[in-house]
């Protein structure tokens, strides 16, 4: 009976009263660790040519500059230093490395209902970068970001379905000293999400105290070290193959204390990277294994993501851009490369030039999300947000990051093939004494909200129905839900006795 | 000695000399026909698998409403004609049919610099619709399309590199009766660009007269004949499963009188088509190949693009959603089907469902585009303009589109791996004894124009000079290139004996 009156009012009716029902998690159309990989921008035989350049770099060009901590590791290993100070890796060396290194990462979230597992084809989107500006759109200007810019990202992430991690993508530059400002970017993060978190370090020194404030927030030690729901951001290499010795040291302290690694190699083609993008995978591709080779030293298995950053020129003037196709797919290139080796891995995707979150943003963004995501990277840093080439954050863009995002995810799990998605019997019923169209069809109720996925923010209403709405401007809808999500309590905040331990402890300057 | 120099600037100065001279077409970063086929959505187990739910359906359920001449074609070929109507193709007729259609078209322009050949993963993309409204940007409105703004596009299109074809994307509302309409939007189309243009036909007796134009337009019928600069877009199904019977004789009529043929398929996935995707495409597909059938037995041979054009509805709605990653995958594994029969084929790509172009249009349109291009897809239609979910079609998004639809461009062509590009010795040199950086490298500099493509209107300043420049913005950019354009004489336009002797024929609305 339901069936007939719906089949009659073209199943408008049963279309709304099955999207009235919330979707179990498992069911929703795409979720964190969406599967990609159906892209491959190398082929094989491409794939063999990078690697087989790779060792060849590292076996006769090598990295200088590596700390002297970081000379007895990597000899110990099994690693060369030549009398240029250079250290150079036997192929060996690189291919035990592989062979023994890490298959997969569990990233944890302070709630576990956002861990991320590192692995295959899986992928996660998230924020990251430095950006020392905030994009203010209503005015149209550029100013410093401060550490409650940081703080109000982090919120606003942890309530987007579509971002599934949050590495510190603005620095706080309202906070002078270097110490207090690598400890607040931690707690503005930690306090305002309970996904995964990702921050840097500025010395080594610092490191010490970012983990008792960890332990604090975690309950313990023991609690830290069981479920590290930080990584550190870590650029160990100053391309092109130098070792920067300082964060080596860094990256020396954090495996010491328990927190996993990005190994962060970010050159940029055509200025501190080769110009041609496989040179560029090349290059990046070598540095990371170096990186590898430097943590399985100082602790076999470590938790370390592969983090092949290659950024690309404007060859007219030599500033980044980020928003390129080449961007693009240099980021899938190494995405692939990952895959490679079996390495869970990371990159830059989804970053714009444009200053504003215009359509210009909407095409560069969408670009490099989409292929990160088609070729399985595992971890898409700076996914959302970005502007003027990693300059400016802008958080309406974050925001509409989300929409961007979820069709990128959408696009990464790609067409199912089955008995009943092929659908011959529905067609046959349809066409062939049935209503000549799909509109009531049980197939179609039961795929709407398992097949399709429905945007936030962005419009698609007709333009009878935009007007009849007063023409929503999108910007406006992104505000509007950014002054909505910062009205209400953070979720993420710390209880009461947590957070004054921690601000008793340190200068803490986000207003309790 | 310019080496020399050249290093100590950084290379700033010989970057600015090597981009001050113009390269040769066949080196240019992109261009028309640029190869994909790095993404699959679908494997070859999956495509068998829609192979054979495709020759199921057209043994088991045929197409209804083919017009007696069809009926007597199809059942000529070996098609059966049921006692219910339906026409049904043995498997060995679908065999047949692949192994002997075309394996490439050349679809002309007017200027034979716009060829297009349509073959393996070769990718063009183009303007195609029909769009009732204009977009006006500058006010936020939507007004009827009239046969000038039609005329615009077309001359913008010209002049746009990355618009490879011009497949009329508006309906002319300004003409009331439909054979001056038809008439009208050909003159406009062909008076505007001299790149290959699409058109359509309200009715079958409107084709001849249309042909008798453009033997005027090519100086004569022989003429015409030997480089059909205009393709019939020819929506000769009602999915699902129908034969569009009018639509069937305006294409047996183009057959006739050499126009090349673009057999369209606009279902609409969960309305006229089913809702998952593999299920539309197996409809569109089915299709497709029974309007290949039909053509092939009108006239063996004669050039037919397979326009398998499935949509994507809003299942909350019904409505449609071109701008949605349901519709990306769509098109793209149709893109796949038509390489696993090895036929030239074309979809939609580049709708936004976003009514200005906005941040949401550029994800919207980026995302479609850039997968369609990786997986290879020959014709890419509505690839550009076209927002309100195929409703409004607006000039500055359309040249905004030619940046985007670069870099797809770009991403299409993918990634070089060759002893140059791996760039080893660039590496050692640059590291070992070298200037630590590429910026003056000889590589990056013969790379900077082969590689790298600059976009025409996107800003990739940094914040600081964006400021500088008065914060440009990017539509107003757009709409000062579309007034520049139009003010400038058409370089399409017709010789005056052409054009009168048209005028004298046929009742012209343009202004001479």
């Amino acid at each position: 009976m339901t069936d007939t009156i719906t089949r009659r009012a073209g199943g408008r009716a049963a279309r709304r009263e099955a999207r009235s029902n919330p979707l179990a998690a498992n069911l929703r159309p795409v979720h964190p660790g969406q599967e990609g990989g159906t892209y491959h921008p190398l082929s094989k035989a491409q794939m063999d040519r990078i690697h087989h350049a790779v060792l060849d770099a590292l076996e006769q060009i090598g990295l200088a500059d590596a700390p002297p901590s970081g000379v007895a590791y990597l000899t110990g290993a099994g690693a060369i230093l030549g009398s240029d100070g250079r250290i150079r890796f036997p192929r060996a060396l690189i291919e035990d490395t592989i062979a023994k290194a890490n298959r997969e990462i569990t990233l944890f979230g302070r709630d576990p209902r956002h861990d991320m597992l590192l692995q295959g084809n899986r992928v996660h989107y998230g924020t990251a970068g430095a950006a020392v500006h905030v994009v203010e759109v209503n005015t149209r200007t550029y100013r410093e970001s401060t550490v409650q810019d940081l703080h109000d990202a982090a919120r606003i992430a942890d309530q987007l379905d579509n971002i599934h991690f949050v590495q510190r993508p603005m620095v706080c530059r309202d906070i002078v000293d270097n110490r207090e400002m690598d400890l607040n970017t931690l707690y503005a993060c930690c306090a305002g999400t309970t996904k995964h978190v990702g921050t840097s370090f500025t010395e080594p020194g610092f490191v010490a105290d970012a983990i008792e404030m960890l332990h604090l927030i975690a309950g313990g030690e023991d609690k830290w070290r069981e479920r590290p729901f930080v990584s550190n951001s870590n650029c160990f290499v100053v391309p092109p193959m130098k070792f920067a010795t300082e964060s080596c040291l860094v990256m020396e302290e954090c495996i010491r204390l328990g927190m996993p690694v990005l190994l962060l190699s970010a050159g940029q083609a055509g200025a501190t990277a080769p110009a041609p993008i496989a040179g560029a995978i090349v290059q990046a591709t070598a540095e990371c294994l170096a990186g590898l080779v430097y943590v399985n030293a100082v602790k076999p298995g470590f938790p370390a993501i592969f983090g092949t950053w290659p950024f690309v020129s404007d060859l007219r003037t030599g500033a980044m851009s980020g928003g390129s196709g080449e961007q693009a797919l240099l980021t899938a290139g190494c995405a692939q490369m990952h895959k490679y080796y079996g390495l869970p891995g990371g990159a830059a995707a989804g970053i714009a030039d444009a200053k504003l979150p215009d359509m210009q943003a909407g095409w560069e963004q969408a670009t490099s999300n989409v292929m990160a995501g088609l070729s399985g990277l595992n971890m898409v840093y700076e996914a959302a947000g970005m502007h003027a080439s990693l300059l400016g954050f802008c958080l309406e863009s974050l925001i509409l990051g989300d929409d961007l995002i979820g069709q990128a995810l959408r696009c990464t799990r790609g067409i199912e093939v089955d008995e009943d998605t092929l659908s011959l019997e529905v067609i046959r019923a349809t066409c062939i004494g049935g209503p000549g169209h799909y509109l009531g069809a049980e197939q179609t109720l039961g795929r709407m909200q398992t097949d399709y996925l429905y945007p936030c923010i962005a419009n698609r209403s007709s333009p009878k129905e935009w007007d009849e709405l007063g023409k929503p401007d999108l910007i406006a809808k992104a505000t509007e839900k950014k002054l909505k999500i910062l009205s209400e309590r953070a979720a993420a905040r710390f209880d009461p006795v947590t957070d004054a331990a921690i601000r008793e402890r340190f200068k803490i300057h986000l207003p309790a």
